[in-house]
Protein backbone atom coordinates (compact mmCIF):
# COMPACT_ATOMS: atom_id res chain seq x y z
CA UNK A 1 0.00 0.00 0.00
CA UNK A 2 1.53 3.61 -0.63
CA UNK A 3 1.48 6.04 1.84
CA UNK A 4 -0.91 8.61 2.17
CA UNK A 5 0.61 11.69 3.90
CA UNK A 6 -2.46 13.97 3.22
CA UNK A 7 -6.37 13.21 3.02
CA UNK A 8 -8.87 15.38 2.02
CA UNK A 9 -12.63 14.83 2.20
CA UNK A 10 -15.24 17.65 0.30
CA UNK A 11 -18.92 17.43 0.29
CA UNK A 12 -20.16 17.47 -3.42
CA UNK A 13 -22.47 21.02 -2.99
CA UNK A 14 -26.15 21.62 -4.61
CA UNK A 15 -27.23 17.99 -4.36
CA UNK A 16 -31.12 18.15 -4.32
CA UNK A 17 -33.55 16.28 -2.91
CA UNK A 18 -33.18 12.97 -4.17
CA UNK A 19 -36.21 11.42 -5.72
CA UNK A 20 -37.21 7.63 -6.40
CA UNK A 21 -36.12 6.96 -10.27
CA UNK A 22 -33.74 9.91 -10.20
CA UNK A 23 -30.36 9.45 -12.41
CA UNK A 24 -28.22 9.47 -9.35
CA UNK A 25 -24.76 9.18 -11.14
CA UNK A 26 -25.70 11.99 -13.19
CA UNK A 27 -26.82 14.04 -10.11
CA UNK A 28 -23.56 13.74 -8.80
CA UNK A 29 -21.72 14.31 -11.79
CA UNK A 30 -23.02 17.69 -11.49
CA UNK A 31 -22.02 17.57 -8.39
CA UNK A 32 -18.49 17.40 -9.68
CA UNK A 33 -18.79 20.21 -11.99
CA UNK A 34 -20.27 22.75 -9.63
CA UNK A 35 -17.43 22.21 -6.89
CA UNK A 36 -14.81 22.65 -10.19
CA UNK A 37 -13.44 18.81 -9.38
CA UNK A 38 -11.75 16.94 -12.03
CA UNK A 39 -11.98 13.16 -10.47
CA UNK A 40 -8.46 11.50 -10.07
CA UNK A 41 -7.43 8.19 -10.16
CA UNK A 42 -8.09 6.51 -6.40
CA UNK A 43 -10.78 9.40 -5.40
CA UNK A 44 -13.67 7.39 -3.53
CA UNK A 45 -17.03 8.78 -3.62
CA UNK A 46 -19.12 8.24 -0.38
CA UNK A 47 -22.75 8.25 -0.60
CA UNK A 48 -24.91 8.19 2.50
CA UNK A 49 -27.35 4.64 2.23
CA UNK A 50 -30.48 7.21 2.01
CA UNK A 51 -30.13 8.64 -1.13
CA UNK A 52 -28.97 5.44 -3.21
CA UNK A 53 -32.06 4.20 -1.30
CA UNK A 54 -34.04 6.67 -2.17
CA UNK A 55 -32.64 6.62 -6.12
CA UNK A 56 -33.49 3.17 -6.53
CA UNK A 57 -37.35 3.53 -4.90
CA UNK A 58 -37.00 1.88 -1.76
CA UNK A 59 -39.36 3.94 -0.07
CA UNK A 60 -42.47 2.01 1.37
CA UNK A 61 -45.86 3.69 2.86
CA UNK A 62 -46.14 2.12 6.50
CA UNK A 63 -49.92 2.29 4.70
CA UNK A 64 -49.22 -0.53 2.65
CA UNK A 65 -47.79 -2.95 5.10
CA UNK A 66 -50.15 -5.20 6.95
CA UNK A 67 -48.36 -6.91 10.18
CA UNK A 68 -48.26 -10.47 10.31
CA UNK A 69 -49.08 -12.07 13.84
CA UNK A 70 -45.00 -12.42 14.79
CA UNK A 71 -44.84 -8.95 13.86
CA UNK A 72 -47.48 -7.21 16.55
CA UNK A 73 -46.18 -9.55 18.98
CA UNK A 74 -42.38 -8.27 18.66
CA UNK A 75 -43.60 -4.69 18.11
CA UNK A 76 -45.63 -4.81 21.73
CA UNK A 77 -42.10 -6.02 23.26
CA UNK A 78 -39.98 -3.42 21.51
CA UNK A 79 -42.66 -0.89 21.79
CA UNK A 80 -42.35 -0.09 17.70
CA UNK A 81 -45.01 0.49 14.89
CA UNK A 82 -46.04 -3.07 13.85
CA UNK A 83 -46.22 -2.41 10.68
CA UNK A 84 -42.31 -0.81 10.96
CA UNK A 85 -40.97 -3.88 13.11
CA UNK A 86 -42.61 -6.05 10.12
CA UNK A 87 -40.77 -4.35 7.38
CA UNK A 88 -37.47 -5.03 9.89
CA UNK A 89 -38.73 -9.03 10.15
CA UNK A 90 -38.69 -9.04 6.22
CA UNK A 91 -35.38 -7.66 5.87
CA UNK A 92 -33.98 -9.68 8.17
CA UNK A 93 -33.29 -13.48 8.52
CA UNK A 94 -32.92 -13.71 12.72
CA UNK A 95 -33.66 -11.37 15.60
CA UNK A 96 -30.42 -11.23 17.71
CA UNK A 97 -31.44 -9.02 20.28
CA UNK A 98 -34.80 -7.63 21.36
CA UNK A 99 -35.77 -5.15 24.44
CA UNK A 100 -38.09 -1.94 24.60
CA UNK A 101 -37.07 0.71 22.17
CA UNK A 102 -34.18 -2.08 20.84
CA UNK A 103 -34.47 -4.05 18.04
CA UNK A 104 -30.87 -5.52 16.54
CA UNK A 105 -30.98 -7.89 13.97
CA UNK A 106 -29.23 -9.70 11.80
CA UNK A 107 -30.48 -8.49 8.01
CA UNK A 108 -30.34 -10.75 5.26
CA UNK A 109 -27.39 -9.38 3.75
CA UNK A 110 -25.53 -10.58 7.13
CA UNK A 111 -25.22 -7.12 8.91
CA UNK A 112 -26.30 -7.13 12.55
CA UNK A 113 -27.72 -3.97 13.23
CA UNK A 114 -30.28 -1.93 14.69
CA UNK A 115 -34.14 -2.22 12.66
CA UNK A 116 -32.71 -3.41 10.07
CA UNK A 117 -31.09 -0.34 8.82
CA UNK A 118 -34.48 1.02 8.01
CA UNK A 119 -35.22 4.97 8.78
CA UNK A 120 -38.09 6.27 9.39
CA UNK A 121 -36.67 10.00 9.51
CA UNK A 122 -35.02 12.07 6.35
CA UNK A 123 -37.75 9.66 4.09
CA UNK A 124 -39.99 12.46 2.17
CA UNK A 125 -41.78 15.41 2.99
CA UNK A 126 -44.72 15.33 6.09
CA UNK A 127 -47.04 15.21 3.69
CA UNK A 128 -49.13 12.87 6.14
CA UNK A 129 -47.40 9.66 4.44
CA UNK A 130 -45.60 7.76 7.20
CA UNK A 131 -43.03 6.08 4.97
CA UNK A 132 -39.79 4.40 5.79
CA UNK A 133 -36.46 3.36 3.60
CA UNK A 134 -35.26 0.33 3.07
CA UNK A 135 -31.30 -0.37 2.94
CA UNK A 136 -30.23 -1.20 -1.02
CA UNK A 137 -31.74 -4.17 -2.27
CA UNK A 138 -27.81 -5.04 -3.23
CA UNK A 139 -25.24 -2.33 -2.15
CA UNK A 140 -22.66 -3.68 -3.44
CA UNK A 141 -24.33 -3.93 -6.94
CA UNK A 142 -25.28 -0.10 -7.03
CA UNK A 143 -22.16 0.78 -5.57
CA UNK A 144 -20.69 -0.69 -8.70
CA UNK A 145 -23.40 0.51 -11.41
CA UNK A 146 -23.02 3.96 -9.83
CA UNK A 147 -19.28 3.03 -10.42
CA UNK A 148 -19.60 2.54 -13.87
CA UNK A 149 -21.99 5.27 -14.62
CA UNK A 150 -19.75 7.96 -13.31
CA UNK A 151 -17.14 6.52 -14.97
CA UNK A 152 -19.19 7.22 -18.35
CA UNK A 153 -19.94 10.67 -17.40
CA UNK A 154 -16.71 11.81 -15.63
CA UNK A 155 -14.31 9.89 -17.79
CA UNK A 156 -12.39 8.11 -14.38
CA UNK A 157 -14.28 6.63 -12.36
CA UNK A 158 -14.09 6.91 -8.37
CA UNK A 159 -14.38 4.00 -6.09
CA UNK A 160 -17.40 3.89 -4.23
CA UNK A 161 -19.17 3.38 -1.30
CA UNK A 162 -22.47 3.32 0.68
CA UNK A 163 -22.21 4.46 4.04
CA UNK A 164 -25.03 3.76 7.04
CA UNK A 165 -24.78 4.52 10.67
CA UNK A 166 -24.27 1.43 12.77
CA UNK A 167 -24.24 1.00 16.40
CA UNK A 168 -21.82 -1.28 18.01
CA UNK A 169 -21.48 -3.76 20.76
CA UNK A 170 -19.63 -2.53 23.68
CA UNK A 171 -18.86 1.03 22.82
CA UNK A 172 -21.65 3.66 22.95
CA UNK A 173 -22.50 5.92 19.73
CA UNK A 174 -22.54 5.15 16.02
CA UNK A 175 -20.10 4.83 13.80
CA UNK A 176 -20.02 4.99 9.99
CA UNK A 177 -19.71 1.41 8.32
CA UNK A 178 -19.44 0.56 4.32
CA UNK A 179 -22.20 -1.14 3.69
CA UNK A 180 -21.67 -1.57 -0.09
CA UNK A 181 -18.25 -0.96 -2.46
CA UNK A 182 -17.06 -0.97 -5.78
CA UNK A 183 -13.93 -0.41 -7.07
CA UNK A 184 -11.40 -0.79 -3.93
CA UNK A 185 -10.50 -3.05 -1.20
CA UNK A 186 -13.46 -3.07 1.47
CA UNK A 187 -11.26 -5.63 3.53
CA UNK A 188 -7.58 -4.95 2.98
CA UNK A 189 -5.42 -7.37 4.31
CA UNK A 190 -1.74 -6.36 5.41
CA UNK A 191 -0.65 -9.80 6.69
CA UNK A 192 2.48 -10.12 6.04
CA UNK A 193 4.06 -7.00 5.63
CA UNK A 194 6.86 -6.34 8.32
CA UNK A 195 6.82 -3.90 10.81
CA UNK A 196 9.48 -1.20 11.18
CA UNK A 197 11.58 -3.87 12.97
CA UNK A 198 10.74 -7.08 10.78
CA UNK A 199 8.10 -8.47 12.68
CA UNK A 200 5.05 -9.36 11.47
CA UNK A 201 2.17 -7.18 12.35
CA UNK A 202 -0.09 -8.43 14.69
CA UNK A 203 -3.22 -6.74 13.99
CA UNK A 204 -3.42 -6.07 10.01
CA UNK A 205 -6.29 -7.05 8.35
CA UNK A 206 -8.29 -3.29 8.14
CA UNK A 207 -11.60 -2.33 7.48
CA UNK A 208 -11.02 0.02 4.81
CA UNK A 209 -14.01 0.90 3.49
CA UNK A 210 -15.21 1.18 7.45
CA UNK A 211 -12.54 3.45 7.98
CA UNK A 212 -13.40 5.62 4.71
CA UNK A 213 -17.01 5.94 5.87
CA UNK A 214 -16.33 6.77 9.17
CA UNK A 215 -14.20 9.76 7.71
CA UNK A 216 -16.74 10.54 5.47
CA UNK A 217 -19.72 10.26 8.25
CA UNK A 218 -17.66 13.69 9.99
CA UNK A 219 -18.46 15.86 7.01
CA UNK A 220 -21.91 14.33 6.01
CA UNK A 221 -23.61 15.21 9.19
CA UNK A 222 -27.01 14.57 10.17
CA UNK A 223 -30.39 16.50 10.14
CA UNK A 224 -30.82 19.48 8.43
CA UNK A 225 -26.93 19.85 7.45
CA UNK A 226 -26.87 16.42 6.13
CA UNK A 227 -24.40 16.33 2.96
CA UNK A 228 -25.34 13.06 1.72
CA UNK A 229 -21.87 12.61 -0.79
CA UNK A 230 -18.68 13.04 0.40
CA UNK A 231 -15.25 13.03 -2.29
CA UNK A 232 -12.36 11.42 -0.14
CA UNK A 233 -9.18 12.03 -2.33
CA UNK A 234 -5.46 10.91 -1.13
CA UNK A 235 -5.81 7.65 -0.31
CA UNK A 236 -3.74 4.83 -2.77
CA UNK A 237 -3.85 1.16 -2.62
CA UNK A 238 -2.74 -1.82 -4.79
CA UNK A 239 -4.57 -4.52 -3.23
CA UNK A 240 -7.79 -5.48 -5.75
CA UNK A 241 -10.97 -4.23 -5.54
CA UNK A 242 -13.57 -7.01 -2.94
CA UNK A 243 -17.07 -5.74 -2.12
CA UNK A 244 -18.36 -4.44 1.29
CA UNK A 245 -19.93 -8.08 1.61
CA UNK A 246 -15.78 -9.13 2.87
CA UNK A 247 -16.42 -7.10 5.31
CA UNK A 248 -19.49 -9.33 7.06
CA UNK A 249 -18.24 -11.65 9.46
CA UNK A 250 -19.47 -15.16 8.38
CA UNK A 251 -21.65 -16.47 11.39
CA UNK A 252 -19.51 -19.45 11.84
CA UNK A 253 -16.40 -17.04 12.41
CA UNK A 254 -18.11 -15.00 14.95
CA UNK A 255 -18.34 -15.53 18.50
CA UNK A 256 -21.21 -12.37 19.34
CA UNK A 257 -23.96 -13.31 17.84
CA UNK B 1 -22.87 20.99 15.28
CA UNK B 2 -21.23 23.57 12.50
CA UNK B 3 -21.49 22.55 9.06
CA UNK B 4 -17.84 20.43 7.97
CA UNK B 5 -17.58 20.77 3.97
CA UNK B 6 -14.44 20.10 3.87
CA UNK B 7 -12.13 18.04 5.82
CA UNK B 8 -7.83 17.63 5.74
CA UNK B 9 -5.74 14.89 7.38
CA UNK B 10 -1.78 15.53 7.68
CA UNK B 11 0.75 13.65 8.57
CA UNK B 12 2.84 15.43 11.32
CA UNK B 13 6.39 15.02 9.34
CA UNK B 14 9.58 13.30 10.63
CA UNK B 15 8.43 12.56 14.06
CA UNK B 16 11.55 10.37 15.69
CA UNK B 17 11.30 6.85 17.23
CA UNK B 18 9.57 7.76 20.13
CA UNK B 19 11.69 6.41 23.66
CA UNK B 20 10.49 6.59 27.45
CA UNK B 21 10.83 9.45 28.98
CA UNK B 22 10.34 11.88 25.55
CA UNK B 23 8.61 14.97 25.63
CA UNK B 24 6.26 13.56 22.90
CA UNK B 25 4.42 17.00 22.94
CA UNK B 26 7.74 18.97 21.88
CA UNK B 27 8.67 16.53 19.19
CA UNK B 28 5.05 16.95 17.90
CA UNK B 29 5.39 20.36 18.09
CA UNK B 30 8.91 20.14 16.02
CA UNK B 31 6.39 18.47 13.78
CA UNK B 32 3.95 21.28 12.81
CA UNK B 33 7.14 23.71 12.52
CA UNK B 34 8.41 21.33 10.10
CA UNK B 35 5.06 20.84 8.22
CA UNK B 36 4.80 24.90 8.35
CA UNK B 37 1.33 23.88 10.02
CA UNK B 38 0.07 27.12 11.75
CA UNK B 39 -2.75 25.33 14.48
CA UNK B 40 -6.31 26.58 14.46
CA UNK B 41 -9.12 26.51 16.87
CA UNK B 42 -11.07 22.88 16.38
CA UNK B 43 -8.37 21.23 15.23
CA UNK B 44 -8.02 17.66 16.55
CA UNK B 45 -4.38 15.81 16.92
CA UNK B 46 -4.61 11.81 16.30
CA UNK B 47 -1.89 9.80 17.96
CA UNK B 48 -1.52 6.80 17.70
CA UNK B 49 -1.75 4.64 21.12
CA UNK B 50 1.91 3.49 20.52
CA UNK B 51 3.86 6.59 20.80
CA UNK B 52 2.11 7.91 23.74
CA UNK B 53 2.73 4.84 25.85
CA UNK B 54 6.37 4.61 24.58
CA UNK B 55 7.22 8.31 25.29
CA UNK B 56 5.35 6.86 28.87
CA UNK B 57 7.30 3.92 29.25
CA UNK B 58 4.33 1.46 29.18
CA UNK B 59 6.85 -0.90 27.33
CA UNK B 60 7.67 -3.99 29.79
CA UNK B 61 10.55 -6.78 29.20
CA UNK B 62 9.06 -10.14 28.40
CA UNK B 63 12.18 -11.66 30.61
CA UNK B 64 10.65 -9.98 33.61
CA UNK B 65 7.35 -11.20 33.72
CA UNK B 66 6.71 -14.54 35.49
CA UNK B 67 3.37 -16.13 34.71
CA UNK B 68 1.08 -17.26 37.24
CA UNK B 69 -0.72 -21.09 36.93
CA UNK B 70 -3.86 -18.93 35.40
CA UNK B 71 -1.63 -17.61 32.72
CA UNK B 72 0.01 -20.71 31.84
CA UNK B 73 -3.41 -22.66 31.70
CA UNK B 74 -4.97 -19.72 29.45
CA UNK B 75 -1.28 -19.40 27.41
CA UNK B 76 -2.17 -23.16 26.32
CA UNK B 77 -5.83 -22.91 25.46
CA UNK B 78 -5.13 -19.74 22.99
CA UNK B 79 -1.36 -20.55 21.97
CA UNK B 80 0.57 -17.70 23.26
CA UNK B 81 3.43 -16.95 25.54
CA UNK B 82 2.56 -17.21 28.87
CA UNK B 83 4.52 -14.08 29.77
CA UNK B 84 2.44 -12.30 27.62
CA UNK B 85 -0.76 -13.85 28.54
CA UNK B 86 0.22 -13.02 32.20
CA UNK B 87 0.41 -9.27 31.11
CA UNK B 88 -2.95 -9.13 29.22
CA UNK B 89 -4.74 -10.63 32.56
CA UNK B 90 -2.81 -8.15 34.62
CA UNK B 91 -4.60 -5.23 32.41
CA UNK B 92 -7.85 -7.02 32.37
CA UNK B 93 -11.01 -7.62 34.90
CA UNK B 94 -12.43 -10.45 32.91
CA UNK B 95 -11.71 -12.71 29.73
CA UNK B 96 -14.62 -12.36 27.47
CA UNK B 97 -14.20 -14.81 24.83
CA UNK B 98 -10.55 -17.16 24.30
CA UNK B 99 -9.89 -19.74 21.63
CA UNK B 100 -6.89 -20.92 19.77
CA UNK B 101 -5.34 -17.39 18.68
CA UNK B 102 -7.98 -15.23 19.84
CA UNK B 103 -7.88 -13.74 23.73
CA UNK B 104 -10.25 -11.31 23.78
CA UNK B 105 -10.67 -9.49 27.03
CA UNK B 106 -12.16 -6.64 29.13
CA UNK B 107 -9.80 -4.25 29.77
CA UNK B 108 -9.53 -2.60 32.87
CA UNK B 109 -10.96 0.97 31.05
CA UNK B 110 -13.88 -1.15 30.18
CA UNK B 111 -12.15 -1.82 26.13
CA UNK B 112 -13.50 -5.17 25.37
CA UNK B 113 -10.76 -6.01 23.14
CA UNK B 114 -7.70 -8.28 21.41
CA UNK B 115 -4.80 -8.80 24.25
CA UNK B 116 -5.76 -6.10 26.22
CA UNK B 117 -4.17 -3.71 23.14
CA UNK B 118 -0.66 -5.53 24.33
CA UNK B 119 1.47 -4.73 21.28
CA UNK B 120 4.76 -7.10 20.26
CA UNK B 121 5.27 -5.41 17.07
CA UNK B 122 6.67 -1.99 16.91
CA UNK B 123 7.91 -2.26 20.51
CA UNK B 124 11.75 -1.76 19.82
CA UNK B 125 14.71 -2.33 17.91
CA UNK B 126 15.72 -6.41 17.69
CA UNK B 127 18.33 -5.94 20.54
CA UNK B 128 17.59 -9.44 21.78
CA UNK B 129 15.08 -7.96 24.64
CA UNK B 130 11.84 -9.31 23.44
CA UNK B 131 9.24 -6.82 24.84
CA UNK B 132 5.28 -5.42 25.26
CA UNK B 133 3.42 -2.53 24.73
CA UNK B 134 0.68 -1.79 27.43
CA UNK B 135 -2.16 0.57 26.76
CA UNK B 136 -1.46 4.19 28.20
CA UNK B 137 -2.38 3.82 32.30
CA UNK B 138 -4.62 6.65 31.81
CA UNK B 139 -5.39 7.57 27.98
CA UNK B 140 -7.77 10.33 28.51
CA UNK B 141 -5.50 11.76 31.16
CA UNK B 142 -2.04 11.36 28.55
CA UNK B 143 -4.80 13.30 25.76
CA UNK B 144 -5.57 15.81 28.61
CA UNK B 145 -1.69 16.43 29.74
CA UNK B 146 -0.37 16.68 26.08
CA UNK B 147 -3.12 18.99 24.92
CA UNK B 148 -2.06 21.62 27.63
CA UNK B 149 1.29 21.36 27.00
CA UNK B 150 1.14 21.78 23.04
CA UNK B 151 -0.77 25.07 24.41
CA UNK B 152 2.33 25.99 25.60
CA UNK B 153 4.34 25.43 23.20
CA UNK B 154 1.68 26.40 20.05
CA UNK B 155 -0.36 28.83 21.43
CA UNK B 156 -3.71 27.56 20.68
CA UNK B 157 -4.17 23.71 21.87
CA UNK B 158 -5.46 20.89 19.40
CA UNK B 159 -7.83 18.67 20.33
CA UNK B 160 -5.97 15.44 21.49
CA UNK B 161 -7.21 12.04 20.54
CA UNK B 162 -5.13 8.87 21.51
CA UNK B 163 -6.20 6.38 18.70
CA UNK B 164 -5.88 2.20 18.46
CA UNK B 165 -7.43 -0.27 16.21
CA UNK B 166 -9.99 -2.43 17.67
CA UNK B 167 -11.48 -5.58 15.85
CA UNK B 168 -15.14 -5.45 15.96
CA UNK B 169 -17.91 -7.79 16.72
CA UNK B 170 -19.86 -9.06 13.25
CA UNK B 171 -17.48 -7.37 11.17
CA UNK B 172 -13.74 -8.37 9.86
CA UNK B 173 -10.56 -5.97 9.70
CA UNK B 174 -10.02 -3.93 12.26
CA UNK B 175 -11.43 -0.24 12.35
CA UNK B 176 -9.51 2.95 14.27
CA UNK B 177 -11.01 4.04 17.55
CA UNK B 178 -10.36 6.55 19.98
CA UNK B 179 -9.36 5.53 24.06
CA UNK B 180 -8.20 8.71 24.90
CA UNK B 181 -9.74 12.11 23.93
CA UNK B 182 -9.39 15.42 25.65
CA UNK B 183 -10.84 19.21 24.00
CA UNK B 184 -13.56 17.67 22.19
CA UNK B 185 -16.80 16.01 22.38
CA UNK B 186 -15.50 12.38 21.78
CA UNK B 187 -19.26 11.21 22.36
CA UNK B 188 -21.69 13.73 20.73
CA UNK B 189 -25.42 13.72 21.30
CA UNK B 190 -27.25 15.05 18.61
CA UNK B 191 -30.37 14.06 19.79
CA UNK B 192 -33.14 16.36 19.47
CA UNK B 193 -31.79 18.20 16.51
CA UNK B 194 -34.67 18.01 14.17
CA UNK B 195 -34.13 16.16 10.68
CA UNK B 196 -34.88 17.77 7.25
CA UNK B 197 -38.58 17.06 7.95
CA UNK B 198 -38.98 18.02 11.58
CA UNK B 199 -38.51 14.78 12.45
CA UNK B 200 -36.46 13.76 15.39
CA UNK B 201 -32.98 12.01 14.30
CA UNK B 202 -33.36 8.44 15.01
CA UNK B 203 -29.92 7.54 15.03
CA UNK B 204 -27.91 10.24 16.90
CA UNK B 205 -25.42 9.54 19.18
CA UNK B 206 -22.34 9.76 17.30
CA UNK B 207 -19.08 8.01 18.31
CA UNK B 208 -17.04 11.54 16.90
CA UNK B 209 -13.75 10.45 18.39
CA UNK B 210 -14.36 7.30 17.05
CA UNK B 211 -14.81 8.55 13.41
CA UNK B 212 -12.06 10.76 13.86
CA UNK B 213 -9.67 7.34 14.26
CA UNK B 214 -10.90 5.71 11.73
CA UNK B 215 -10.41 8.58 9.65
CA UNK B 216 -6.91 9.36 11.01
CA UNK B 217 -6.18 5.47 10.58
CA UNK B 218 -6.37 6.03 7.09
CA UNK B 219 -3.42 8.49 7.31
CA UNK B 220 -1.50 6.37 10.18
CA UNK B 221 -0.64 3.40 7.74
CA UNK B 222 0.84 0.46 9.48
CA UNK B 223 4.22 -0.97 9.65
CA UNK B 224 7.20 0.58 7.60
CA UNK B 225 5.21 3.35 6.38
CA UNK B 226 3.38 4.31 9.73
CA UNK B 227 3.13 8.10 10.23
CA UNK B 228 1.49 8.13 14.12
CA UNK B 229 0.59 11.76 14.41
CA UNK B 230 -2.29 12.47 11.99
CA UNK B 231 -3.46 16.67 12.19
CA UNK B 232 -7.11 16.20 11.24
CA UNK B 233 -8.56 19.92 10.19
CA UNK B 234 -11.87 21.21 9.39
CA UNK B 235 -14.29 19.87 12.17
CA UNK B 236 -16.54 22.29 13.82
CA UNK B 237 -18.50 21.15 17.53
CA UNK B 238 -20.14 23.27 20.19
CA UNK B 239 -20.79 20.47 22.49
CA UNK B 240 -19.14 20.27 25.47
CA UNK B 241 -15.58 18.67 25.76
CA UNK B 242 -16.39 14.77 27.03
CA UNK B 243 -13.41 11.96 27.22
CA UNK B 244 -13.28 8.75 25.72
CA UNK B 245 -14.52 6.87 28.49
CA UNK B 246 -17.93 8.20 27.41
CA UNK B 247 -17.49 5.92 24.35
CA UNK B 248 -17.12 3.12 26.45
CA UNK B 249 -20.91 1.21 27.02
CA UNK B 250 -21.17 0.42 30.47
CA UNK B 251 -21.75 -3.29 30.95
CA UNK B 252 -25.22 -2.43 32.21
CA UNK B 253 -26.16 -1.46 29.18
CA UNK B 254 -24.34 -3.85 27.21
CA UNK B 255 -26.13 -6.83 25.54
CA UNK B 256 -23.31 -8.26 23.82
CA UNK B 257 -20.76 -8.98 26.95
Amino acid sequence: MNRTTTLELVALPGLPMIQPGDDLAALLAEGYGRAGIEPREHDVLALAQKIVSKAEGRSVALADVTPGPRAVALAAEVQKDPRLVELILSESVRVVRSRPNVLIVEHRLGFVMANAGIDQSNVGPNDGTERALLLPADPDGSAERLRRRLGELLGTPPAVIVTDSFGRAWRRGTQGIAIGAAGLPALLDLRGNPDLFGRTLQVSISGFADEIASAASLVMGQGDEAQPAVLVRGLAWTAPANPAAELVRPAAEDMFR
